[in-house]
């Protein structure tokens, strides 16, 4: 008996859809976020933490996915509690839905696992009608109230439920501001709202065809719909892309009564960070609205006053400190209680109704690289989290956008206006004025700076696109600085500065007209508009970042190299932290002014004579590019992977250039034309490259080798010790390596015997082609190590040729096809599963052979924690992505550990 | 102690290298085969049958291997035991080497593991000088042999050993004859030949710079260096690398007491085949000469006569039968005892000295296919053989030119000239007169026939390239006879009505003049010469054919299918036994004259509305392909690809195209311009191609799908019952196949619906990408079947595109990188680990998973092999190359057996 009612009660358990919440009773808790959502887990956590939360329900995430696989129709058993969950609202509160005396109002929002900021759409106010709204007039004494409540409560509904074009009603409201003369929306009678009300329902039947549900319940049901429905809006879709959040998630539903910050004098509403989010400052931080509604603070629509008496000074504004002394202190007492309870930087949102303290949301805030390095370091110095805590606290992409220029402070420049510092960094760009010039202007391959108003989530496209954004209206949490804060993308914010003109597209400041095509900078650290493009300086890195490098590193296990064919890349990638060279292409070598004729000789050589000669001329240039190459690299590993690409990439294409270079080199334009054509590829990518050239052509590997060990006697002799390595490319035979190691091996013996100088050295070969990978156990027989060459792999592993695939593969990535961009994070059921055969085969063969990865996934996070699963020695990376390459590692190895 | 010397004598016997054979002793026997090569295996063999052979000793294939890593120097210790053989040999014969009374004569040839005709270099007469000849001429009583015996040694020696061009010595021999009046090298008198003795040797100084060695056994040394160096000649390794014969094989040295049958009318030498070689007829079968050296038949330069006196019949030639009756009998003897003793049809050498029968050779004999097919069955009927042996005994490749069109015996022809049938099939193509013409006219793409007054070795790439050879002298086994038959290509041989001039290009037969370039036909079944073209006929395919067919029908597991496109192709193959259509290409059938077009309006389509339209065009028209291929077909199962390759392949490449089309079909030209350029693509290979295309434009799968669908209706509803296959190209990724097995699920349904006409239909996908290997058991959740495309899997899996890898591929295979060109033979190691893995991964998910390969691999015996061992259902073919398939399935079982 006992046995059936527990496993009843499990099944219930499981399958229970609606979770209740109050400080008298609360169903879920925090750790049950994948269920009940970010927003409906923290809801049910500070109402068992006793913080003062007004009582609501929310419908779990599970429900989502069943309302999409039962057509969109929401389950009857749901229905069911979602009645019982109302009822016990009602209970609680002492009032009831529909009831014309003393009728309870809800609101109802998304709240998916993780925060979608913007995302999802929210409606307040929900359970008006021509009846309510009188007894709410009676029972809040307040007719304005009641009535604007209700105005407001159609516009929301009708453009989120009824998909009704928001700025309709819009120009009804300033139609009638203009006709009344008033200036703010609190100038509005009773009488101007009661007309609205009924001109927006008029408005909505002529629009909609369907009349405003008069119906509580029906608003009710409408609403949950609708957020349901916002999950797969195409903004929605395309925040989950840029977040790889899967669709499978789905959203929960929040419902919950009604607070009012618009009640009067005595009402706010507020967000506020219990740190800074932009700089990590130990400091409450936030901005509230007297007498209004949530969402006039996060539209950013009036600008906000501070919290901190700290915050207002010089601002001319009151704080909140000052206005609602006793409201503040209550809040202080709660963010402390939260932070410590989440044992993180928190974000809340927040109401006070007449006086009182109302508590609607809390959630981990977003903040940016900066800040989440330094709260992560102070939390720890705190003794609140331990360095794996710490370490795994800060995404390593976001560091990119420290480890970008920003605007040079010595550099000449001309201030346009001044803004908020809403994102920091710097960009410079071509002024557009709607997300799909932004758009535009990224597929010409241009920068766009985007200049708004104010954003709307309709605006994430363009908001990706463009380099850096810039709105006249909205303050620190308004739409625009928080999405861009997470892309980590420069936004200077409510710049009111900055007039814009949508329709001339063009923007004035400071006397200046600038239209579209122009090109300003802004500074996201300070908020400066500046006129033309600006001098950048490289970024300065310390504090916090060192700290937090020299963490990961001590918890690292995976070594981090870099991409890098010149000294100045790799004297940055060595600034970053950088422990080898794991990739330099020579072939970029090749290219300087005074080399590529030299080259082109070499390649329409008729003979292995001429070839010589033309090899002979390029052997010191490369001799003193790897000196330098190895000099500054002091010892540490260098990489030197031998010419890779076809020729073809070396001899001009058009007729005109041809004639010019055969003058140049004084041939005959006619052997010229027939050398160019006979070079010509169908799919060079599959062509006469890598290793095949040697094997053609063994005479330019082996210049290539003189010139490294020549470098390597030299600096031997200098008293630098090093171990060159060398690099085979495109290896998809055993025999292949075996002979050009012959090769190697031979070259660099002569060297040593003509100087004198021994030092050792490493012959090893990328694992690019299936092949090669397949048969790695019998290609490590000739290799001291290998390095996966991972965009060529992708390639031919995929069938996929990244200079075409971009007419399709956006479409594959969108629709879910693949997980991401295999080229920006790899592919690891394909990809993956031949780097971890290649690398068991190689080490099959050779115990201890040393395996690294040098392609473009050598800096993505996801990638690397793949390459620590797969048991790598080394990553190598381009030298801006290093730092997010250590953190990875550290993460992928502490990820590992648990 | 006992222990110690069992020891030293096991590794003297693996280290031994001379093999002694005689009467009374004899160390080979035929199975040491990899060791003492052919030749001196069946030396030995035979010897150890009582058969009369020289006795003589054959140096080891091992030392060949030896002799190349010592630098080209022959190892002491062989040195050794090449003097006591030889000693051995003298005491045996009673004879000494290099005596001045009665000297020993010996041969000098090369033998490898299999035989190698022509390619490798023999020496006759070796031991002579001054002062033996002399010794010679008392001991034969025959100064004019001695003499004539010396100058041929000069001959040959020089050339072989000394690298002397032949032509000189030959030019001076011609020169004399001329001075003399004489016909024929018989009429060379003593004072002659003592002439041309001291003239040759001088000529070889002049030439050479070095004296012609007097010293036996200098020139014993030089000869056996000069069979090991033979080994690695540019035509040798032509020839392996045509018969992948690899090179670490090496050469064995004969060395064999010399038998001579010049001495007089009652000496010999002669060739013959147990059966005949060319239709497999049981019949014994030869050619002679009488007073006359081997090499005299073999060259072709006499015209032999016939063994038999049937094969005498009509040609006023007197037969071996009738002119040495005894030795003719003796030679019955001992050909019945070697083929009953080797199981196989033999190719005999032998010598009469004297009346005294001495063999000098045996081995399995070279046929033509359908000889070897005869043979096979006939040996199976005389209980000579079982059926798995008879299976393995035709080399399946070698059907392939009984496959090919003979001259239409009804058409209309000029016959120029009649000569020997030495090698069948039926060829046409202009005339070329040298092996580099030949070269060159295949390069060019045309067909030639390589006319030549006899081939040598040389002329084995001229022989490689044209489509059939022409000799004017020269007898069934002469050089271009054997050779040819051995490639499988049309050969007349022996056409003395034809005169050639090779300085004036051209040749004369029936009263016309014929020049390098003008066209011929060749009858290789009947000798026949032909003017210009003359039509062909399809292979008439009877008798043996049909029943070794249904021999390896019985024996094999693997079904056997085709890949064919019309409705031709596909009878073609089920007249060849083709069991089903494995590919059909539907892109094929897009390029008709009347539908090109249309498919080009599909392209073009701004919008899907227009692409609908052209597709409407193009749905009967495909219905109608379908319909006629399931009609052909008659139930077997037939395999629609859909469309595979990129689009830009149907639109025209040229400006003046372009604007041509844009006239044609009526729209702007510019936007096809656009339109042409934005299909352009950087590696076509990985492009937007395959199933990539169906995700972008899904209404030309649904269009493909439905004519399939509608096609099988109209059939079900004619009573026909059928299954087809559809399959979605260059899967990648799970997701797409599942997403267009669910459009073609739906569309086929439809139709269904519509024509209310039931039938079963499967929807697979090809694997030929590296990623479908690798997650082969997620992608065969929504495959009905897999067929490999090794084709595309070669390229991706070796990064190597078949359109670019021609310039360095031949580098590969020839020297060793790779085993066989993996277009043409499948990449086991790495292409072939791929599709066992996707095959075993497959049926991990469906443990009856049809598995199949579409690629040219299909057709390749060893690939098949291959298949079997990896565990494939089916392979699909050419057309053409059906038989071969079945016959290597067969043999792919049977090897997997035993």
């Amino acid at each position: 008996m006992s046995m059936q009612t527990q496993s009843q009660s499990g099944v219930k358990a499981m399958d229970k859809s609606v979770f209740f919440f109050s400080k008298d009773q609360t169903d879920g808790k925090a750790e049950m976020r994948n269920l009940l959502g970010g927003k409906g887990a923290n809801l049910a956590e500070m109402t068992s933490l006793g913080i003062p939360v007004p009582p609501g329900f929310t419908i779990a995430t599970s429900v989502c996915d069943a309302f999409y696989k039962a057509e969109q129709q929401i389950p009857s058993h749901v229905q069911k509690d979602v009645e019982s969950a109302l009822a016990q609202v009602e209970k609680t509160i002492g009032k009831k839905f529909g009831d014309n005396k003393n009728p309870l109002l809800v609101s109802v929002r998304s709240g998916a696992r993780v925060s979608m900021p913007g995302m999802m759409d929210t409606i307040l106010n929900l359970g008006l009608n021509d009846q309510t709204v009188e007894g709410l007039a009676s029972v809040s004494g307040n007719e304005r109230f009641a009535w604007d409540s209700y105005r407001r409560f159609i516009q929301m509904y009708s453009n989120v439920v009824m998909s009704m074009n928001m700025s309709m009603l819009e120009v009804s409201l300033e139609d009638l501001k203009d006709d009344k003369g008033y200036e703010l929306d609190t100038e509005l009678t009773v009488e101007d709202l009661k007309f609205l009300v009924k001109r927006f329902k008029q408005q909505v039947l002529d629009s909609t065809g369907r009349k405003f549900p008069e119906d509580p319940k029906e608003q009710l049901w409408g609403a949950i719909r609708a957020v349901f429905l916002s999950w797969n809006t195409p903004r929605a879709i395309t925040y989950r892309q840029l977040h790889a959040i899967p669709e499978a998630w789905g959203t929960a539903v929040n419902v919950q009564s009604m607070v009012f910050g618009n009640m009067g004098d005595d009402s706010a509403t507020g967000v506020a960070f219990t740190r800074n989010p932009s700089t990590g400052e130990k400091m409450f931080y936030g901005e509230f609205l007297v007498n209004a509604q949530g969402e006039d603070v996060v539209a950013g629509i009036r600008t906000p006053q501070p919290l901190t008496k700290k915050e207002a000074e010089g601002t001319g504004l009151k704080s909140m400190e000052e206005v609602l002394p006793k409201s503040y202190d209550e809040l202080v007492t709660v963010y402390q209680k939260l932070e410590k309870h989440y044992r993180d930087m928190q974000d809340l949102e927040f109401t006070i109704e007449k006086g009182k303290l109302w508590m609607l949301q809390t959630r981990n805030g977003k903040r940016t690289a900066a800040a989440a390095m330094r709260i992560a370091m102070d939390m720890l110095d705190e003794g609140m989290i331990t360095e794996e805590e710490a370490l795994l606290r800060i995404d390593p992409v976001s560091l990119d956008q420290l480890l970008h220029p920003t605007l040079d402070p010595d550099a000449k420049k001309t201030q346009l206006a001044k803004g908020l510092p809403a994102s920091p960094g710097g960009s410079t760009g071509e002024i557009v004025f709607s997300s799909e010039d932004a758009v535009a202007k990224k597929e010409q391959g241009k920068k766009a700076i985007l200049v708004r108003i104010e954003t709307s989530p309709e605006d994430i496209e363009g908001m990706i696109s463009a380099q850096g954004i810039l709105t006249t209206r909205g303050g620190m949490t308004s739409h625009a600085a928080v999405v861009a804060r997470g892309m980590g993308k420069c936004c200077v914010a409510g710049c009111g500065e900055v007039q814009v003109d949508y329709n001339k597209k063009e923007m004035r400041a400071a006397g200046y007209v600038l239209k579209e095509g122009d090109i300003i900078t802004l500074d996201g650290s300070t908020g400066g508009v500046y006129l033309g493009e600006v001098a950048m300086k490289e970024p300065s890195l310390e504090g916090a970042f060192e700290r937090v490098m020299a963490l990961a590193d001590k918890h690292r296990s995976m070594k981090v190299r870099t991409n890098a064919d010149t000294p100045k890349d790799a004297k940055t990638a060595r600034d970053f932290g950088a422990e080898g060279i794991g990739l330099c292409r020579t072939e970029h070598m090749f290219f300087g002014h005074e080399r590529i004729d030299v080259v082109r000789q070499m390649i329409v050589a008729e003979n292995r004579e001429e070839r010589r000669k033309a090899l002979d001329q390029l052997l010191p240039m490369q001799r003193n590019d790897f000196y330098e190459l190895f000099k500054t690299m002091q010892g540490l590993p260098v990489t030197i992977r031998l010419l890779d690409p076809p020729l073809h990439e070396f001899v001009p294409q058009t007729d005109e250039e041809v004639v010019e270079l055969a003058e140049r080199l004084s041939i005959d334009v006619d052997r010229l034309r027939r050398k160019v054509r006979s070079l010509h590829e169908f799919n060079p990518m599959l062509g006469h490259r890598g290793c095949r050239l040697a094997m053609t052509y063994p005479e330019i590997y082996q210049m290539q080798v003189r010139a490294i060990a020549e470098a390597a006697s030299q600096l031997t002799k200098e008293g630098q010790e090093l171990v060159p390595e060398i690099m085979i490319p495109l290896v998809g035979v055993d025999e292949e390596l075996q002979r050009l190691r012959e090769l190697a091996v031979k070259e660099v013996e002569t060297v040593q015997q003509e100087t004198g100088q021994k030092f050792e050295y490493l012959v090893g070969t990328m694992i690019e082609l299936p092949r090669a990978a397949v048969t790695a156990d019998r290609i490590a027989e000739h290799a001291d190590f290998f390095s996966f060459g991972t965009n060529d792999l992708t390639q031919t592993t995929l069938g996929l040729s990244r200079d075409d695939s971009g007419r399709f593969l956006d479409t594959y990535v969108e629709s879910g096809i693949l997980p991401a961009d295999p080229f920006v994070s790899i592919d690891q059921e394909g990809v993956g599963s031949l780097v971890q055969l290649g690398t068991d085969l190689g080490r099959k063969t050779k115990k201890n052979l040393k395996v690294g990865i040098c392609g473009e996934h050598g800096g993505d996070p996801q990638s690397i924690e793949f390459f620590q699963r797969a048991g790598l020695d080394y990553v190598s990376c381009s030298p801006y992505r290093i730092p997010i390459a250590r953190l990875s590692a550290a993460q992928a190895k502490l990820k590992r550990q648990h």
